[in-house]
């Protein structure tokens, strides 16, 4: 089993992957601790401009992670990642658990090895993709049970296994197993939920070892404020290297998911790393941010990519409609991408109504060097402090104006 | 509608378009004209090294032009063909025709600013695929009449139809439309047939303009010696500016393939390059090079790849098997290419089975690089007069030792 945090094992780890490839011999073994950096606090919102460490290097905040599910940003090599700015990657536990497996990746040395993702890695813990299969998992209060949707095998999963899959995968930023509960659930169901996600977080706290990598509580409590309130006091008390906000994004209003980080960002510690899981928009972000969030994960750019949805400076557009048939502008005459530096609209239309896969490919690079684009913004304005300038400037580019409101000035 | 093989027409050309688009403003106007030199002729067989210099430069012959079906070499980026080596691809003019449609593709430039590949385009005529509709087509001395597979919808095309299609793609190299017949076809159907493409080549060198593409003709006869030899002296007597051996690789006995080009390749001109449609596997490549042949299209690599499977240096290789699950070598230890340089096996499975769009990729650029430097090798083999020694010491890597006879030294 490779463990992937301190300068020997990493060596050791190298040295025996290259009896079998010689061509990570070469690699730097540089090690360091888990950090978060706070530069600079915004005087007008709870905005923070940081810098996340790891083993793997560094990823400025805010921050927006792309979600590589199952070892693969779809569509996109690492080498496209960087050039795009992309400075961390999310994977999923669920997926890769299932296939090709922990215990193989741990023998090929590691998540970074395995995909030639030299930068940092953030593992969720599989919590979300088991609760949403619904009928297919079981829940006690030693773990959960469920069915694999590849084969239907049957798999038991505990917040202590769930701490030691992401060890063998060597991620940099791990999170515990949570129960994450659909919107809306009724209080009585949501507070021994989240009491039980507590409870795990501990087991999963007692589990880690040294050189672990760095771990995540994520709070939960539905859309209910002295139940956020109460998982947020009860993880800070455990001590954690950073924390996440779960359970949102799925389907509740978004002032409800502003009034739940309202409620919740003041409660955490101000110098560690605040995560809003599976969010969001750009306006989502920008709202976020303000709200003192420093990164975030989400399949919203690369899936609208996929989709043919693409994000401009205007609003977006969707690329498959009949008006781009003989259109020969970039997707966005201000981006500076490869897709928009090479590519005419017709020819986006052209590849996604012919299904061809360099569309799925040129689509991804556009709208995640959109948000790349977006969060190096974000970050200029926070340390110029005119976030919310910033924000205004951007929902009224986007037409929507109205948006423009609460929760962002209320929480000024 | 825009033509492009004049200076000032393809200066118009890019005037227009950059009302639309100014990136390509700046682009070269370069223009050649069409023109083939052989460099050095074997000794020991019919093989030639050569350079096919057009409009959008040159390349070096023996060559390979991957498919790029749709306007697009399935999953990869011109910055990559041309990194693999690939210096000049085929487009498929009745796909084009169909979806976006020549028209649209003309006023937006072309197709090399439509697709951003700026190096030669081949287009074939359509008529492989047209006669591969089976009950959707009809045939008349006139022309040929069939049902789109996309929308059912009628159209119909003429020889004079198909040159013009390809004069407003702004192709380099353009073929006449032909009837490729079936494996086996009886004598009596293949000979009126053959004989009708004769007079369609005639009609598409009459409706030719001046500064239009290169127009190559296409030798069919099926594998009737009588018939190809005909069909041979016809189309020579008329004068292009190359030939293609049309019909073959369509399931025919090997032996078979070759023995025809042995009757067609001596009847075509010396200074003129010789082009085999649809072929094809390596071992194919190097025996008809041997008979004379300058360059080839193939959906092999790029299809095999799709589907797992790749070539090496010792045999070809299925990545979906089990025994490569935990093996992290490269594909080829002997390759250079992107993903032998930074992939395992047990991750190019794992796409592979995940059914990751960048199992496409990865398996592209490999297989794709693999024919490039087999070309490369081929053309040095040449240059030193050891094409034969070339071809035992590939067969017998590969573990075809068996094949290792005639047709290729029967013809030395």
């Amino acid at each position: 089993m490779v463990q992937g945090r301190q300068a020997c094992l990493v060596s050791e780890k190298i040295r025996l992957f290259t009896v079998t490839n010689h061509r990570h011999e070469s690699r730097i073994c540089e090690v360091m601790a888990f950090r978060f950096e706070i530069i600079k606090k915004d005087s007008s919102s709870q905005a923070r401009l940081g810098r996340v460490n790891t083993d793997h290097g560094s990823f400025s905040t805010p921050a927006f992670l792309p979600v590589g599910t199952q070892g693969s940003v779809k569509s996109l090599t690492p080498e496209e990642l960087v050039e795009i700015g992309v400075e961390a990657i999310l994977g999923n536990t669920y997926h890769l658990y299932l296939r090709p497996g922990h215990e193989t990746i741990g023998r090929l040395g590691g998540l970074h090895i395995f995909t030639h993702w030299e930068k940092p890695i953030l593992t969720d813990s599989g919590g979300f993709q088991i609760f949403s299969l619904g009928s297919l998992r079981k829940i006690s209060e030693e773990g959960v049970t469920f069915q694999s949707h590849l084969d239907g095998s049957s798999h038991f999963l505990t917040p202590e296994k769930v701490v030691e899959i992401q060890r063998v995968l060597g991620t940099d930023i791990a999170m515990v197993l949570d129960e994450c509960v659909p919107y809306p659930s009724p209080y009585e169901y949501v507070k021994p939920s989240m009491e039980r996600t507590s409870r795990w977080a501990s087991r999963s706290l007692q589990s880690r070892r040294e050189n672990d990598p760095a771990l995540f509580a994520i709070v939960q409590g539905g859309v209910h404020r002295d139940l956020r309130e109460e998982s947020a006091r009860a993880l800070v008390e455990m001590g954690f290297q950073g924390y996440a906000i779960g359970g949102l994004s799925v389907g509740e209003p978004k002032s409800m998911m502003m009034d739940v980080l309202k409620w919740t960002t003041p409660l955490l510690p101000k110098d560690a790393p605040r995560y809003l899981m599976g969010v969001g928009t750009p306006e989502d972000m920008i709202n976020a941010v303000s709200l003192g969030i420093d990164f975030f994960d989400c399949v919203l750019p690369t899936r609208n990519a996929r989709n043919g949805t693409l994000f401009t400076s205007s609003g977006k557009i969707s690329i498959k409609q009949a008006r781009y048939a003989e259109d020969g502008r970039p997707i966005d005459e201000t981006c500076a991408c490869y897709t928009c530096r090479h590519y005419s609209r017709a020819y986006l239309r052209h590849l996604y109504l012919a299904k061809e896969i360099l569309s799925s490919r040129l689509n991804t690079i556009h709208n995640l060097y959109y948000y790349m684009n977006l969060l190096v913004k974000m970050r200029e304005a926070i340390r110029e402090g005119r976030l919310l300038e910033f924000y205004q400037s951007h929902t009224s580019s986007q037409g929507l104006e109205t948006e423009c409101s609460p929760p962002f000035q209320s929480n000024g």
